[in-house]
């Protein structure tokens, strides 16, 4: 349909896609969009009602183009070349033979002679984080971790015709294969007990014997879409004529209530004990006397009345709870892990990374950054900060500065004086809505432009209008 | 009354109490009459009710012998003397005037000459922990420990006449202050707000402008008792005309329901993580847009059953919270917090610190700890040891190889093969009675003496007679 | 002169200096020749024997394309541009004015927009070990470490018109300053004690009160070279009419005799322990009471023959020192220091980092290295490989997978078969000739085919045609 | 002869003997003694010359009661009835049949019951340390530390009749091993290669066939002596008739002239590189070249030259060698080794420990230490205290505050004013005669006189009477 972004004129595939998403205003409908586009036809009420979380689902699209252009083992081998990839560290080397599963990396740089010689002999090659080498997979990723509200990660898999890189085994992530080139030979099976649903660890290698029946078993082909829950076993392997490259997305780990509680709990009996007397009590003077797992079968009243201290005072940490701080130390991990944004052409001119601040003619020149009352302004993207109210002052962390290597950068954040944290705030929830700096929520327009300068520096805003006309 | 042991003969003040204390056979006994004593004429169910961190105690009872043998100038003295008490470590001197609080340590050895020297000079002298110098204090408190199942520390205060060795302050433990020679002038105080009464941590110095009016302000003499709970500020001085020597007997510290929610929530969520797939499922894929403090004031059906959920949770873990375990974890910290046992000289006898064994006229003698299945044992002590189980298997913590020194030496623990755990549990119930060995339930003769003789080896158990007639 | 490769065909500057090297066969010889261009018109002799380590160098060439293509504000520029100058780590904002030296690094990203402005405010721009952003620079010092046999390593710095940057200081480095554009006002001081001259240490920033007259004062141009030794103090500032862009090349840190015997004498002495009794024998029973600094001004016998027997034992080390092994550690501690080596393109097609394997048609093509009896190789460059017996094993260390930015990568050895040591030699002793694989001085053809394999693949070795015609 | 100490009256034995040194006025003379009685009736100078770290030594004296007092079984047993004693801490059992060493400590308590009986089957008993239990062997070495100038330790051997307790091996120390009680079968072979002479470390344990002919086979029997030098090795075992008691005193561990130069080379070194030049100036330019395992085998002169220099080097060392500084610092390290002084019941009413401050009729008395301008002062011995010119100050160190234990106590010392040096040094230099305050070199009465109550109060002086008559 007309307007419809992801089969609007731009070209097919994922290039054409992200310019697609490129046109969209707002970052949340950007990510929104992409994991539209991710499990269509599927409808997104159905993914999420009959799937996440839940069971397997299958798209099999017959469009081997559908993902053009995110990645191809010619990047693959493109990225060999340049001489950064190292064994271990970025790239594996695998097999999985007769129920033997083995791992063949030797030290040092992968260049390609030597990794095309492991593949020729029926070793599957695994890139860890293409996003650190290929910047498609990168524009990607860092749109669709603002869906997840949880780090987006991936590898990619290359194996030969005819064999299994890898053993029967479950994740603890929530897993979207990609198929992007020939074929694989996919199986995935139920959780085996209640207890490994949605697992919060990965399984060791297990061994046919221990499986069952799989749930699902199917041939993906180029432009098809695997998606299954953490917990659910899986094995994949090529078929005689033909090799496969797939990229696995991945998110959710950690990500449970569960976890969740673990930082909330601590934080609600502070509170309870700051708060409340009842929790500084002391204990009844004899428990250890009748309390213990030696005493589990006595029947007791102090047992009893012990029993239900400790429940009502665990109930009572409902009161205690500080759910929004705690969902704000989620954010600032979750920014921390986050991929740096990725700018479109037109997001570039109009932020301090197309500013054309440059050395010419023996000196510098258009430097100054000249934000005015009028300038209009907005967020780069909405999810690329997160105020945070800490011990040591109020924090706005963002992500603008993080690398695309894995937390290779500390998490970075602004000290805000509490007096601009009506701004920040104004300028989310305005967004995607320009604001001129004028409006900010600041006493003197000195604030003002003070912060808009501070965050255009730093990537966080952009202007309506390039700032420089050039 | 007769049999009455606090009254009945034996002789007066500290020793003759413990003397008394000796003939009771059940250690829980000993304990509660010495806290009876501590406290007499007061009754515990009164003191239970209107003072234990509730309000301070005052008993004035006109006896200076009343805790002869405890603790006296002229024993510190003696320790002094000794030449193993070192500034700092063992032994503060310290003064307050003028509303400043100094602490004037040398390094090194405390030795009497400098030491009285100290005192002469208007210093105060806080000797930490005699019970690793003073056997009586060691026996009293061990007792004591008991009663609290809390660890019972101490300190001695001897101040020169008309001065003040503290600043007002308060503590995080419940105090018994004991006037052993001299006379001091007291004043305590309400905690000041709701959220100092019984509190977690000590305060800093406080200055006289801090403090209101007194509660309570007395002059106490030898024999006399001041109790108060922590949180309570205090200071004392002495008059012009009298120096002073109390003990301060503490314990609870650290010990109140908080505490114990604070090693049971991690080990209640790790379970229900285990058992509960309702804990592992992912959080709301969009919540970090509706949650945190920025958006707290939002009305938001989101929101709402976002909290509605973690409430939910919390309150369920009330299932999952493994409590006996939990109080095992405590009493296995409490027992390495213990100090180790006295013994009277009849238990000695009954026990491997009494037997016979010793070198003579040129070889051993006496050797062989010959435990029968006639052979009628029991534990020394109710409270010396404790059954754990942990994933490396069943532990049996015990107090009897502890130092005098606070955590000297590690936690102590035997491992138990799981099939002796009911024959533990049978000596914990039986006790204070002796069973003979045949009747622990383990399989063969040979497994009940072989654990007799191995805790009999460790001191934890006794003999109804002396093994070996000498 | 014809042959000579500093002037002939090729184009002027930096770039042709390179291309020139480029033609000539061994590394050692490019690197001489590099330095000889460096000092040009000062003959090496003339250098080596009256400014290295002795005396400031200057030369003015008049010239002011001499460094052309080495580095300049537009490559600067487009450093920045990048995003991968991250302030304090990267880039350094300094100002040295009325005496007062000063660093303004914001944290985060060194953005261009920022950086002019501090430039435009008249901040000295840093930018330490440019030769991880520039290819030219990284060239250029990977040939000139191999003529120190020492690291080199450089910085540039950028100054506005009528500024300084820093304060007087001297450093533990020997500088060579390389005036790129602009002009600069220099004052450099010989050493103000003998102490001083050749220092370990870089000194704190000196005030102008602690200098005397300089030794040697001067304009910098465009084209011209500053050198002085560790040791002499230094100041430079800008003209007001004219901004300065030079780089400093340094080299020589901590490589001093005394450097060496830091780590010669301790492996000395313990050979020694080893194989003398007379370092084992115990010392005098009663030495304590004669030696010592109480006693050293005491008349006695004793203390002269304790005194000649520690002499005696100094001056046979010299027996026991193992020289070349403690030359061979300082080898593998510089080669780790090293800059990875940069190939021309010709060697690149001789090498594996142009070996023609690759991803085409579905799957790998010209994979197979097929080193042969008859294939004629080399090392690459003579620096960039060293042997050290060491008590693990024998270890090749090696330069080619080290990272531009220094030390990021942990010293890359291989274990070496010790049979295969000859052969290793071979290779050395051979260059820059190529040697056919059958010449090289193993048993087997196997093994000598499997040991040159091995080289290819790690980049060290090449060979004398490609090894695929593609 | 009459005024000889170690036959004089006093009665026979180690009891004797200890109070007959008592009676000698310097603590130097003491230890010569003891250390004379030790090796009696061989010749100190014979000891000297033929056997001190040359061979062993057998002193058959035929007297069962020469060791009386010094350490009996009757002892050992009432050491362990103290429960101090730990397994593995303080006391190893073991075994060595059949050509199998075993170690059979349990963990904890060391309790005469359970020790009694691995005895009784055969096990040897290894006390460590016996100084920390016996006041009497830590009074005969701290004695015999001030003769060896070197740390003195000890362990005891406790062995049952046919049995042996350990593998043939050699010590890394002096060994004197005294008979104590029954007899024992030694044998003891020459070190088997010239670099295990004199050895710096203990060997594993051997195996009879690695063994050669005994240069001695003997049977000790109590009151002989048996000495040998480190690196010999030698095993022990009881005849079938008697069990055996000895003792093993121990010294000079790493106190050879190679580990004098381990502390003295970096320092002179240190010294060299801030005084001259020659070894601050930077290694040849080309010396990777031809230095180096590699060339070792080429003549070439310019190796000869780096040699020449490097040897020149090392010996001009001598020349900044501060071998007095160097001194000072092992006796530092020896300070901190040493067991605190015993003193002498006289010693004692002239030293702060006997002092007779104290605590009495409700306050103190006869606490101030009058040190007056007339007192005679001297050091209690004279190797408690060193002086050590540190970078931080001058440091006077000490052994008065040390422990029994080894390194229980951190090195203990005074920081000196320099300007008291002078008097510390003439009070060392004074010994073992009396001087009155007044004649120490300080300018000021009150500095001589503050000076003399601060040594006085840390039991480093003595008085000629004591200060107080009581």
């Amino acid at each position: 349909p007309p307007g419809d972004p992801t089969t609007s004129p731009g070209g097919g595939g994922v290039l054409g896609l992200l310019r697609r998403l490129g046109r969209l205003e707002d970052s949340r409908q950007r990510a929104a969009e992409l994991f539209r586009w991710l499990v269509a036809p599927v409808a997104l009420e159905e993914f999420a009602r009959q799937h996440w979380e839940r069971a397997p689902l299958l798209v099999q699209r017959g469009d081997a183009g559908y993902y053009a252009g995110l990645f191809s083992t010619a990047d693959f081998d493109a990225i060999l070349r340049s001489g950064d990839v190292h064994f271990g560290t970025h790239l594996d080397v695998t097999s999985y033979a007769e129920g033997v599963r083995e791992t063949h990396n030797p030290v040092g740089r992968a260049l390609p002679a030597v990794v095309w010689d492991f593949y020729q002999n029926g070793c599957s090659l695994r890139l860890l984080s293409p996003q650190a080498f290929s910047t498609t997979v990168w524009h990607f990723l860092s749109i669709l971790q603002e869906h997840f509200g949880s780090m987006a990660g991936a590898n990619t898999y290359l194996t030969p015709p005819g064999t299994q890189g890898f053993a029967p085994h479950y994740d603890d992530i929530e897993a979207f294969v990609l198929q992007l080139e020939g074929k694989k030979h996919w199986r995935v099976y139920s959780p085996r007990t209640c207890s490994e649903a949605l697992s919060q660890f990965s399984s060791a290698n297990l061994t046919q014997a221990e499986l069952g029946e799989p749930l699902l078993e199917v041939v993906l082909e180029a432009g098809d879409l695997l998606y299954f829950p953490r917990g659910f076993i899986h094995q994949a392997d090529c078929l005689p004529d033909a090799h496969s490259l797939h990229i696995t997305v991945s998110s959710y780990q950690r990500n449970s209530w569960g976890d969740f509680l673990e930082k909330l709990l601590p934080a609600a009996l502070q509170m309870a004990l700051e708060e409340d007397l009842e929790y500084r009590q002391g204990l009844p003077i004899d428990c250890l006397g009748y309390m213990g797992v030696a005493n589990s079968d006595a029947v007791d009243a102090r047992r009893t009345a012990f029993v239900e201290k400790v429940q009502h005072l665990i109930k009572k940490l409902v009161d205690y709870a500080p759910i929004d701080a705690a969902m704000d130390q989620r954010a600032k991990s979750f920014l921390h892990d986050c991929l740096p944004p990725v700018l479109t052409e037109s997001e570039k001119q109009l932020s301090v990374y197309g500013f054309p601040a440059r050395w010419q003619d023996g000196g510098p020149c258009n430097v100054d950054i000249l934000i005015t009352k009028d300038t209009e302004v907005r967020l780069l993207h909405h999810g690329i900060v997160r105020l945070c109210n800490e011990e040591a002052g109020v924090m706005l962390y963002y992500t603008t500065e993080n690398s695309r290597v894995y937390h290779k950068e500390e998490p970075k954040y602004l000290e805000i004086d509490p007096e601009y944290t009506d701004s920040i705030e104004f300028l989310l929830s305005s967004y995607p809505n320009h604001v001129s700096v004028d409006t900010l929520p600041c006493d003197a327009l000195e604030d003002k432009i003070s912060l808009a300068t501070l965050l255009f520096e730093k990537g966080i805003l952009t202007t309506k209008k390039p700032l420089v006309q050039v």
